[in-house]
């Protein structure tokens, strides 16, 4: 190996942060994804971090999912994960009903923590989680991954500095399709198993936190949710009595007397991922689509000449945007998984250079407000009555 | 002239039928525009209407109106309108607030009755209308366009045809941005003015027509209505208070428990005339979107190769679509227009062959039932109740 | 009929203007339809035409046409129709092969004149016409009726006002399927008929002239045409050898030294009625879609803020928009028939108010150069080789 | 740490596979992000590749840049990078003049060679690595990563079942618009610099490899070429003479008969990274476009219901998808950079199982054919004939 440059890794000095994944399945490999791409996704990156540890109750298939990624080893035992030394950020990419109790241990034991959405499947329990952040002085982020897609931040930037004036109207909508089908087997139908928390809990959540995040809080909600498929069977032959929310609808009033419509659901044939938002001001109005995440779409009445106005298609991929990319040319699109990407390099570079989380990134405030929306709608469908909201 | 050939058109026989519209402005040139086009838009038109006369207080702008269209002539009073002999269908496209008193006195007079959306202003207004055209056995139509435009048209097939299955959701809505600029002058705001009806009454009536023709009758409904801009200046200098309202959100629930939203606005900014709707069902969605009218968007899950499902786009501009044009051949677009070019034609065929103008049709009894639905979504957003309707 | 204001057509004077149609298949509906429009799509209308008589071979069907549209009467020789003194424009909409001795002849019967596009079968009849024309002092057009659909005229507003820059590149095609299908039968592939014309003499013959009429003269082109289904079976069962091109492409280069693609196809499966073009240049890009015909996209990039930049989707129906309709408020499509209602709305106020027809409409000189390099075009694809073009 | 279980990386055995990169800047970057993600890309990864060093000669950029991948070090002479035992496959991601020489003597150290596209700057170089690959019988692959999009391939697959029958049309087109502007900078002009290769060799060479790798072979072309902006000012205020093509257009005839157009352009304003091509077939069409990579859309004939036919956008992400990921649920789109990580994927698995590159992988026999159609191309602008190609 002739005049072969070898790197020396030990000595990356403050850059480096320890990381420590609770959950091996879909979000575990998502947020391993945005640690790994750190480093070569930004011109200077928050860090260079370190795998230290996944952790799953199956050793096997924990194994496989760690080795994959690099990860110096794994747990089987959430307890010994939020103990390890080595680990700065806890993150929790585990089942909805696994993320109170081992965030609130992770707390207690020091560590960072980032938690996926919902917060926690009750507002008992995120109020919990504020709190307990809170005194510990650790950094916390609720994990809602499109506030950072550039389109999304670029509207941010475009509404806080006034260009679309007065905010009247938002309309958003989170729409799979895994439910639709009555005879699907309840395995192949997530949401709805014993281990799902609905649909609210997993697609409403998003679409509530984007309607606070781009226009402010929410003042009171009036919905209505369906169970459409009551009856499931399973893969072993047995009925199972669906418990959750399958589809929701509601309408909303905001702090800032903006309306607004707010939806989710499982059963809207032939939509695969359709997170989409619209928002109407005085002035301008944004639309945005998850499935063409790339691009906003802006109508900006006094930046355009009269005859020529009309909805912009703006490819939100200028290294002048937020959030650029190294590997990433104008127009060279990126992928859904990198509102992670940026999501976690944001928390680890409040981390490492102590700066708050938000507003950019969702705190477990955020997260805790969501919770009680979510509930205040699912009252609200029960009573038939509009709830004003307190937090 | 060697060999001209000239035509007797008095001696067209029981395919002529006499029509008089009341009103002269926007609507009362669309609704003359389809009649006139009637004969030449399909292969056997239902009749070859002649215009008799138009109506309008001023003798100035009502005759230069008529002039365009080839009107026998005019008159100044509606009373005298209704009481023409030769009139068999009377036409109504006056302002909202004068959709009542001429349309029951052409009822009384003997004719045959169309009446522009919204078919009154008040519940009991409507009522009386149903009552007196059933008692008079003429027909009514309630000029729902948008049911007869060929896309929406095939929609209904489609769902009638179970290919979309059970019925889940609806979205609807309705879009205009005239008030959207809280300096624009009162009078570039009909919806606004003292004359003006309010957005729900103007651009909600049709979604909740559309909803009512594709789905079915709607059994509970929670709104919320909102007048952003509160005064306007007039171009005299004067400060208007506006008592209208400027957008409405609503979430309703159908008959057969599906459930949906509807939103009519005159402040979305960008938006000109979007008027679109989206059904979901249990085995395919069809969407729609009126500044795109020729085309459906239909995902029908049994009728696709597994690799190859998504939302196809159709022309519906095939000879074998619904309410196909002698002049345009597929996929040379229909404007806006053929909504009343069919709807008109549907009504003047039922008239001659005595046939039912519903389902296709919007008979006087779904203009009331429409207006209950407006009304009732007022009280809800007044009182923030979810209300059970009763018709 | 009390009070009855009996309208009398027989004085309205200067503005009326006689009309004789040639043809009344497709073409003769729509050209017919368009004068019936004229008095009420413009606020200030440019006459109220009377059509005086149409002219075919088949006396039941002309008979049939004409009376749907309200024609004093009807001709079966075309000889007769030109030498009716009533008439003051004749309007060629017969097929291909009789656009020219009937055109030439009303040119020597001091008819101003209309032929729809191709002008001619050949580049000799085509200059004869031109010089006839030029000769008898009347006003010609050649019937390119996308020219007038209010999205090209802004279009060409945007260009001539320098907003794009220098013109670096075109892209158009037009796109159509009725001979897509192997086994379709002859007679439902109009274009492979004795009577037609191949697809680009049918569809090449527009792109060719909106190349022309938004960039300028073409300088050089290189072509290829071919047929694909080289054999079709007639209704009665007989094998039909087809003559003419289906699909053409070719790359040109202008005189402003742009370079472009022009394509034309009949096979192109799926497309109904594409016709959509592309234009480049230093400052900014336009594109437009026949079947979306009321938008225009718009990229203007000294007009939008850096961040915002990117296609504009227009809706070109707004009242400060080219050629707005009375009948039609913002947002409320037009349909493909406003073409030709705007192009002989344009023709009769030129030959009324003795204006030129260029720039905006396309002369017989324009049609006689689009003929031109349609001939070169096939040469180039038989010889292999790009063709400097002289006219 | 309390029961931590490390992992042993050292004995993953067989699965492994040595890499070394040539080139630090954005494509050395892309592929090696190929690398990272390999091991969590698919159910069962085709290996777990060991970055071993890449090269460039500024020590201390392609330092940080190995640095951010997790190289084991770094070289900045490429002579001893294709030296080194430890590196079973060379990818070279150099400049184009750097394709050549590099590539030949990996080949000749018995390495597997991926070279990025264009294989190499003459037909005669292009023409030597296929020939010293061949003789070597290393894996050779020419980098044309567009082929390994998922809606690609299923296009592909649709194909070849013959769904969209006898092919007879292609349009194919590569836009970006770094030049637009005649006052942009040198240096922000990337094809016109010294370094740069032109349009045609960036970005046509990926519209011929497409159109060969979805249709077929090319039996002639007849092209245009253009330079529009002639002299650019450089960052230190000289004139640069711009010696490269800005935009090209051809006309192309497949020995399958099929014809098209294939166009690039570095000047087509408002266009980012437009990469669209369509094919029109018998029996259907498929129409494919870079900027929103995860959708296919189709117009199957055969396979819908007539009256609900129109082309369907298909999000091609579904498990039973090609090349699906295992981070990526349907609907949630994969970035641009899967191309690379697909084609690199195939191709360390081709090496590792000795199975084909082709014909899904571009081997250096498609490269070549590429450069020998770009060179007709270029001669054929000259010229101006059409010109038959041999290989």
């Amino acid at each position: 190996m002739k005049q072969f440059n070898e790197i020396d890794y030990t000595n990356i000095g403050a850059k480096r942060v320890g990381i420590g994944v609770l959950g091996y399945g879909f979000m575990g490999k998502v947020h391993s994804n945005a640690y790994l791409k750190m480093p070569y996704t930004y011109t200077d990156p928050p860090a260079h971090p370190v795998l230290i540890a996944m952790c799953g109750r199956d050793a096997g298939k924990v194994k496989d999912s760690a080795m994959r990624f690099g990860y110096k080893g794994y747990y089987t035992d959430w307890q010994h994960l939020v103990e390890d030394p080595r680990i700065d950020i806890f993150d929790n990419c585990a089942n909805d009903y696994l993320h109170f109790e081992p965030t609130l241990a992770a707390i207690k034991a020091g560590k960072h923590v980032v938690c996926e959405k919902p917060l926690a499947k009750t507002v008992k329990e995120a109020k919990q989680l504020v709190k307990a952040a809170g005194e510990a002085g650790v950094k916390h982020m609720t994990c809602f991954n499109y506030r950072f897609l550039p389109a999304v931040r670029l509207a941010k930037d475009i509404i806080e500095r006034g260009r679309i004036g007065t905010i009247y109207q938002f309309r958003g909508r989170y729409l799979q399709h895994s439910g639709h089908n009555p005879d699907e087997m309840l395995e192949n139908v997530k949401y709805a198993t014993v281990k799902g928390s609905g649909i609210m809990l997993g697609l409403g959540s998003h679409v509530i936190d984007m309607a606070r995040f781009l226009i402010g809080d929410i003042k009171s909600v009036c919905g209505l949710s369906k169970t459409f498929v009551k009856t499931r069977k399973t893969m072993s032959g047995k009925n199972h009595h669906v418990e959750v929310d399958e589809a929701n609808v509601a309408v909303v009033e905001f702090e800032n007397e903006a309306i607004g419509t707010i939806e989710s659901s499982g059963v809207s044939t032939g939509h695969k991922n359709q997170n989409t938002w619209e928002i109407n001001g005085s002035k301008g109005s944004l639309m945005f689509d998850l499935e063409d995440l790339n691009h906003l779409y802006v109508y900006l009445e006094d930046e355009q000449n009269e005859d020529v106005r009309g909805f912009t298609k703006i490819s939100v991929t200028e290294p002048s945007h937020p959030n650029p990319c190294l590997i990433l040319p104008r127009g060279h699109n990126a992928g859904w998984e990198y509102g992670h990407v940026h999501a976690l390099s944001h928390f680890v570079n409040c981390v490492l250079n102590d700066l708050p989380v938000a507003p950019y990134g969702a705190t477990f405030e955020d997260g805790y407000r969501v919770q009680v929306i979510m509930e205040r709608l699912k009252e609200s469908s029960e009573t038939g009555r509009r709830i004003q909201l307190t937090f």
